[in-house]
């Protein structure tokens, strides 16, 4: 792909921030520029406004790492919550993900990553301190380990769970098994012993 | 996927305008959305702005169709480009994939799609009217009908043609051929016997 300017400076500039966005490449991104710009009071403009807004108002919770426009976050305050469950996600994406599900009617601790001694990111790099400070506070009487079944994340989880020694609080983590509408064919074979392990009656 | 509000307003509505872009979806919207929060100032602030500027700024040059932050387009006004060659594209999309070939030094005629009457597009919804006026004011000495090689494209073609009847301008199509790189294996018949016409000698 050549470098030449095929358009004025400012739909360039657009057409290289739209290919840092995640899903899109530098020739998407041209595709999603020409379409934008034709859409231009239909979607670009609420578009830019909508980034401007969350520019202005996301911001990280100071207790839990969720994005939201209110600090503490909307799930933090929210009085309908079991303030006494608390998910322990890696990510705002796992923590959205579980939301979706609407399994629990619990409170979460975003941990911003695992552990990654290779990739430089260390317990400090995580929110973990805040967590153990959130449950030695009280009012935590469960802690369920929602990472991913990853190295990384059970080396985090295990991590975790030696902070939090000493202190009450009951810690799980999700079941492993057959996900549901998964065929047994397809499965590897430490998904098929957990879910042989851990078979429930009928 | 359930309508469940995962976050604020704000970020809801940013992750459904994201997923109207071309090349998103619903799921690569939101990993987007998080992505633009995580990195707020490097590229949400930067691509808000960007966004902001085109919406003020890109118009549709009024000679030939092209989109520009001026009117008449930069292609338009440039002194070095050969005026009497025009290559006639049926969108933006396409006058930017010549550009990025950079194979001719002309100026261009978007036309805005192509003749469908079953989608309801007719000849005055393309600028076919301007084309046509364009080369009558003369200056114009070749037209080169670069729009693509699908029916619609060749009826589109047809209908220009008929449209420049009696005006001093040569019409020329771009040749058919095999894709430089590809295997003759893969193409099909119609290529190949179009290729095999239009044979050249070594």
């Amino acid at each position: 792909m050549s470098t030449k300017r095929i358009a004025g400076p400012e739909i360039e500039r657009l057409i290289q921030l739209l290919a840092k966005v995640p899903g899109l490449g530098p020739r998407s991104a041209r595709r999603a520029a020409l379409h934008l710009i034709k859409k231009k009071d239909q979607l670009m403009a609420p578009l830019a406004g909508a980034l401007a807004e969350a520019v202005e108002k996301v911001t990280v919770c100071s207790v839990c790492g969720n994005v939201d426009t209110v600090d503490p976050c909307s799930i933090c305050t929210d009085p309908r919550r079991d303030g006494a469950t608390v998910i322990v996600v890696e990510d705002v994406s796992d923590l959205w993900a579980l939301e979706r599900a609407g399994a629990m009617n619990a409170k979460y601790h975003v941990l911003g990553g695992t552990l990654s001694p290779l990739d430089g990111v260390g317990p400090e790099d995580l929110n973990i301190r805040s967590l153990v400070d959130r449950v030695a506070a009280g009012g935590v009487s469960e802690l369920i380990i929602a990472v991913n079944a990853t190295v990384e994340g059970q080396t985090t989880a295990h991590f975790i769970t030696d902070q939090l020694e000493g202190l009450d609080v009951k810690v799980t983590r999700l079941a492993h098994g057959v996900p549901v509408g998964g065929e047994l064919d397809y499965l590897d074979e430490g998904t098929l012993s957990a879910a042989l392990r851990s078979r429930t009656s009928f």
